[in-house]
């Protein structure tokens, strides 16, 4: 794992928490994306090398939805850049990890911000919900 | 704000989660250290330019102790990094937020890993408790 890519973070209404985030790191977001598979509106701000993700679910059956109902609007998530996400899969459930999205069963699963992700199960990890996430980069 | 400085994880019990990290990190904790003052004990990993931090509570007075009574284990806050602690709270203050131990009227904190530290309350931040570290340096 080569740092921490961004950290996640469930919001009931990105137009306010999109306020309040651009006063407390003094930078607007630079960019908003919606991630219809995963049921997100997301936005993005830079923090130095690392980026925070704003999510607010577009409907009811988004996990972002269920999560605020549960705990409330909070940290949801830390995703992880890697190098080769699928060597790094196999590593981990080698481990006893236990992923959400196994990209040997349901193909790799593509993210916000153009990436390739896998989750692992916070009940191996804590309690924390972890991405691992990718680049793609498309050959010329 | 530079980056993320560390991230901070409640956990039961140290000596299990030093394990489950190392594994999941693929790499050891490189220090542990304990904070009188906080009531914990804590385990620090390094992941690229970024830390985590494993927060174990001493006995039950410890905000650790009660955050994992509220909520469970899993991630308690998010410390950014800053140049100027002092500086960072005014601008912070001044923009509405509100911190928990503020400099002007308590003094400087020490954190763990050589760190003053101010935290923001939640209550202002979505949900999310808020971490500002400055590295203590000592002239010669």
């Amino acid at each position: 794992m080569n740092k921490i890519e961004h950290i996640g973070i469930a919001v009931k209404s990105l137009e306010n928490s999109n306020e309040l985030f651009s006063k407390l790191f003094g930078v607007p977001s630079y960019k908003t994306e919606t991630v219809e598979s995963e049921n997100v509106k997301t936005s993005f701000f830079k923090v130095g090398t690392n980026k925070i993700e704003l999510l607010e679910a577009t409907n009811e059956d988004s996990p972002i939805a269920k999560f605020i109902a549960k705990k409330g609007e909070g940290i949801h998530h830390i995703a992880f850049d890697v190098d080769d996400i699928v060597a790094e899969v196999k590593r981990l459930t080698n481990a006893g990890f236990v992923v959400l999205n196994d990209p040997e069963v349901s193909g790799l699963k593509k993210g916000a911000d153009n990436k390739l992700v896998v989750f692992l199960h916070p009940k191996t990890t804590n309690g924390v919900l972890i991405e691992l996430c990718q680049e793609i980069v498309l050959k010329e």
